[in-house]
């Protein structure tokens, strides 16, 4: 268990982020609790961690006896927050999963204090759009990674982990503006591939330098 | 000859525009001058069109006689502004040819009013990534367009009218992050494909729903 230095983006995801401390947390999809026990350790005041799975939420609070962090069992598309209450939001690739994100958007916006920054990485939506989402190697021996349906957004099912995941894909211009109208600035739009020191390590990621498979994004309620 | 009509972008792009009564534009990679004299016809007050090419200014000059106009031969590269001159930066399908954009944003930005605004479009980085930017279809009719190097930013050579034209390919997130460190405030993306309507009128452009072949991008400057 390598926590969220195993995930190869966490250090670009990392630069994004505000300084903590005192902050006030919320992390969407908090899984196993990773990043609310980073949070905590980083020096945030209080961290609220969401997810969906009962049994994440089991391990991430066997995990951790912090009265810093809370955990809360809810469904993204549907969530309330209170108004004012983070200058953090974050969510680490769980947003590609939910059918509304103007919702979510604008429910964020809300919970964020003024100046406060939202910080979350997605599948890339080069990474989401194809309908057989795998490499494509030629007689040539070229690699392509083969993109249709890019502009038909929309739900995808996919056989990762577990068959018939639904992941929705959107375009990055919909993210973007989604954000605009809930009343965001954009900080920063990242499309992250591997390092050339990462591929050096993991060689079998070389392939994946030539599209991104990750999307990070830092926006910010002005 | 159909003018800006007969870019099939335009309506879109024409969406993104602000009000251009009393306005000065400047209108980068001015081609033939149809923005141009399309910005006098809608009120505005002065605009400065600028292009490479001394041919394609001889036909725009001839092609007006409004005193609204000027045209200019410049290297967009090192392109110097008036300050503080501009409510509109415009262009069209040029800056994807350019070598130092961080440079040509900062000059816009200098050269725009404060809540002027910039609005352009550009060849899709999906489209202008792959080393051989042309649609596969595979042995199942299967149509795709073969991705890489979508990371691996800087030029590309390419055939389309005349042999050994250069592009400089950049990820969107490049253009997003140099426009927020000019100064911009990102006010849309538009990933550009046909509509049905257009589909069902120039049947040929089906496949180009796969991906986006253009960029449209609003900023301003707060």
């Amino acid at each position: 268990m390598k926590g969220l230095d195993g995930a190869a983006e966490w250090e670009s995801l990392h630069a994004l982020l505000p300084s903590l401390t005192g902050a006030s947390v919320v992390d969407l999809g908090c899984g196993f609790g990773w990043f609310c026990r980073w949070a905590t350790e980083g020096g945030a005041n209080a961290v609220l961690g969401i997810d969906l799975s009962a049994n994440m939420l089991a391990r991430a609070e066997a995990a951790t006896s912090s009265p810093t962090i809370t955990y809360q069992q809810h469904d993204l598309d549907t969530l309330e927050l209170p108004a004012g209450a983070f200058q953090l939001a974050y969510s680490s690739l769980t947003l590609h999963y939910l059918a509304d994100i103007e919702r979510l958007f604008r429910t964020v916006h809300g919970s964020l204090t003024s100046g406060g920054h939202f910080v979350f990485s997605i599948e890339h939506p080069i990474f989401t759009a194809p309908a057989e989402p795998q490499f494509v190697t030629d007689v040539t021996g070229h690699t392509t990674w083969p993109v249709d349906g890019y502009l038909a957004e929309g739900p995808r099912t996919t056989n990762w982990l577990v068959p018939g995941v639904v992941k929705q894909h959107r375009a990055i211009g919909t993210y973007v503006n989604a954000l605009v109208a809930a009343g965001f600035v954009i900080d920063a739009l990242v499309e992250w591939g591997p390092s050339p020191e990462q591929v050096l390590e993991v060689p079998e990621w070389t392939v994946e330098t030539e599209r991104p498979p990750f999307l990070l994004v830092a926006a910010r309620r002005p």
